[in-house]
């Protein structure tokens, strides 16, 4: 089969690449390793359920280009409840409570938590996001773990604790597997600490009424023939006139150009002839998935709304499966349900359980962080264990180990021959959401019409304008206040209040001990 | 094809496997993805070079297994030459020694050194060869990178650098990409510092005669018919009777059992039914080749021993492309030449580099070291990038980031149904080595064995007894002196000429500065 552009496995929202390519006259096909459209997005429909979204799920303001699409096809969007408090269990205790993160009161964590993020946003302000290893500080942030960055910023074992499920949460995996420069592009290319974590005004903040997989089961639609389902590509072979891509059921596809739009890491499943050149042949072996079993636990009734509490749970508990929940019932009221994440760490120890077991652990702990054993009787359990699916490697995104961003990053999208990159990690907004699928599919569209000639340089990359559907969600900014941009950190407390004071008195205690007979020197 | 036993590529040396099985009186199948045999060894014959190893080539004591292979097929080692002195180039100058490692001159810092490997010696000595997970201290060092260790041991610069050159050369990856806990096993199951970075007594005291691809081109000569070259599998399929693995050039084979001699990232050029489970399909998403330019430059007369250098040379600079070098010359003097490694950071960096660039700052370097423009002449360069190929992925051996050794080791060479896992990496005595895949290919070849009945369990892991071949390599062991036992770190030495007394003496000018107004105390 002979077409002008063709777009590789797994497909996913980069169907995007596709559909653009299309309406500028062209003739893609798409080549979909698994039996449907979607990648990391997964809607089940079955009766208990209604239909459930097992992958990439949630949407929020400044992410456009998912809402324009959205909106194009007539798909609404729901606010995820967090009406009622929303509640923060810690050394096991529950404590309810209605902002974006969960507040603090000891002081001395209060000054430790508000420097943390108000730095790691500020960090953030120095990389530029299309280029991140080139940020003035990019090697020696490179160089150190999430795990060290906390180390040197966090004075308190409490804040050091949150900052471990704030990575945990936002990149399924763990502060040590992580470089900081990776991590801190990562945040501040959605919008910052308070984007990325919020539900209302920030990514979390909004679902797809009937699923989000109905985004690519749309554009497939668009795209009719020209999607091949459980077409897996092993081999892409650009030596001749044209590109020849095979599958695993043995169809030969014949392009003029390729957009491989997998993750990066998963480029590895296909035979390369000529040999993809040295640094992208390392690059693939560099960038893993995170870890994440996304559970679906439903009830009868929604017991926590009468209880006073929104189902958004944050959990600190080494004990417990899960680290973070949203309310998952349907916006009719119908479907009881509590969505939660078990991540990072916990996924790689939990996955070898039963199915059941899994259900009853995660359900013990709703119990006690919601204070009823009302959570002990769930009705319909769904899970997604991503780390077993083949083609996606893991969820929800790749991450960069320490040391791998400054020295392999620049050629993430950079095209080998005629293969141009999609794939949400190659994007520059949203990378790692459905948002940054977008970006990077039309993104690659536009660079093979450029070398084609239908579309000049300068056009390639497109500026999104804001999109409001339905509802309306404007992007709201995130004013900080007084104190939160003034007060001190610790180590900045201590000076104030003077350093050399405390080691003088305590020069004078020991002097006084030296004096009493309390302290002997020995050599 | 139907077969009792097929060993998958990429081979090398883990033709050991097929070769076992045979002798077993099976009937295995070997497939390689290349055109020919060796893998990650790779010797090339010319008239220039006669033969040269751009791959691995480097056998020492304790390596018995290969040694026995070698030996039983005649192939002779000779001793790489280690007469004259060798010499370590830092801060632009050259120093010539005679001992394992550079020896050093202040007293603070031979303190330092000595203390550093010492301790690395140590803290391997705890960790388990077979699984190194299960170390006492095994998350709080896998958490580490060997950076973060380093600036915990290390109080100098001078070692702190030669400590980077160390993993550089070893593992030819950076100390902050790699986790302490698998770097500290990596170098323990080599048998130590010592023993891992000697020439003489150690690693690199040899090489063998003709070069090191003719051990597997011998397993394949005696393997006849059952070895497949250009025969890259890209689908295994465990689903029915018979396992059925399927390659690039259109063939099916069947088999009862297969075995997986890759490095454990190149699993993933194979697409599997079923999927691997959720770990293995992480695991090997996580564990990147290293990174390294092998590089010959051949000279009309071998000008260094002349000047009394034997031609290793340990290389600190930041702007030279090298960081080791060894004699290269034949044993019989003939083809002078001095190889030396382009290793990591340098690699990425210099790879994009014209081939000519990259001879004319090695030559450079080398007159720099050597103190002579003979060395600015070379008459032929032979050189291998091993991160440009697609079956190796890169080389010398797969590393571990930090995280990944402690959360998904334990699953390196779990067999997944009729899948058995080879390969140098899976190995636990001088894995990385061509001895580790001898090893590693000898015990899953004895796992299928155990399967079908026809060795017990306990048979799987043999020891090897010492092999003596040739002018006999006995391993010695490396004694340790009392000032190496018992030489005081830095740390430890502060202690004891007293760090009180050092303060108190400040408590006292601090009195006096402040009597005499020069500190003021401000609030």
């Amino acid at each position: 089969m002979s077409t002008e552009a063709t777009c590789s496995y797994t497909t996913g929202i980069c169907l995007s690449a596709a559909k653009l390519l299309k309406a500028t006259g062209l003739n893609p096909v798409v080549l979909e390793a698994r039996d449907r459209v979607g990648g990391r997005t997964f809607t089940v429909r079955n009766k208990e359920t209604k239909w459930v979204d097992l992958g990439g799920a949630y949407i929020g303001p400044t992410q456009n280009r998912i809402l324009r699409l959205a909106k194009e096809y007539g798909i609404k969007t729901y606010k995820v409840n967090e009406e009622e408090n929303l509640v923060h269990y810690v050394h096991g205790k529950s404590y309810p409570f209605h902002t974006s993160f969960p507040p603090m009161w000891n002081p001395i964590v209060i000054m430790d938590f508000n420097n943390l993020f108000r730095t790691l946003d500020k960090m953030g302000s120095e990389i530029p996001q299309e280029a991140p290893w080139k940020a003035p500080h990019a090697e020696e942030w490179d160089k150190m773990s999430m795990q060290q960055l906390f180390d040197k910023i966090c004075w308190t074992s409490t804040v050091q604790r949150f900052a471990t499920l704030f990575v945990n949460v936002n990149v399924t995996s763990e502060p040590h597997e992580v470089s900081a420069l990776w991590f801190l592009w990562y945040v501040k290319q959605c919008g910052g600490t308070m984007r990325i974590f919020s539900t209302s005004n920030g990514g979390q903040e909004r679902k797809f009424e009937g699923g989000s997989s109905q985004i690519s089961e749309c554009m497939a639609r668009e795209l009719g023939e020209r999607v091949k389902l459980e077409s897996p590509v092993y081999s892409i072979d650009q030596t001749g006139d044209m590109v020849l891509v095979k599958t695993l059921d043995n169809e030969i596809y014949s392009a003029k150009y390729v957009i491989v739009a997998t993750p990066p890491g998963l480029n590895l499943k296909i035979h390369f002839n000529p040999e993809l050149p040295p640094l992208r042949n390392q690059l693939i072996h560099r960038v893993p998935m995170g870890s994440v079993i996304k559970c679906m636990v439903y009830y009868k009734e929604n017991f926590w709304r009468k209880r006073g509490f929104c189902g958004t749970m944050v959990i600190e508990d080494e004990g417990a499966p899960i680290g973070l929940t949203l309310d998952d019932t349907k916006p009719d009221g119908s479907a009881p349900a509590i969505m939660g994440f078990i991540l990072a760490r916990k996924c790689r120890k939990l996955c070898v359980l039963p199915k059941e077991e899994r259900l009853k652990r995660i359900c013990e702990i709703y119990s006690k962080v919601l204070g009823t054993e009302e959570a002990l009787h769930p009705v319909h359990y769904e899970e997604k264990n991503w780390c077993e699916e083949e083609y996606s490697g893991g969820c929800y995104t790749a991450y960069f180990p320490p040391g791998i961003m400054t020295q392999f990053g620049r050629v993430l999208r950079q095209p080998v021959g005629r293969l141009y990159f999609a794939g949400t990690e190659t994007a520059t907004e949203w990378s790692g959401y459905m948002e940054g699928a977008v970006q990077a599919g039309e993104r690659a569209a536009r660079e093979v019409l450029c070398t084609m000639g239908k579309l000049h340089q300068s056009q390639i990359w497109q500026p999104e304008p804001e999109c409001l559907v339905g509802l309306s969600i404007p992007a709201l900014p995130f004013p900080t206040t007084f104190w939160e941009r003034n007060l001190p950190s610790v180590g900045g407390f201590l000076k104030f209040i003077g350093v050399s004071t405390v080691l003088s008195a305590a020069t004078a205690v020991g002097l006084m001990a030296y004096k009493k007979g309390l302290i002997s020197v020995n050599i």
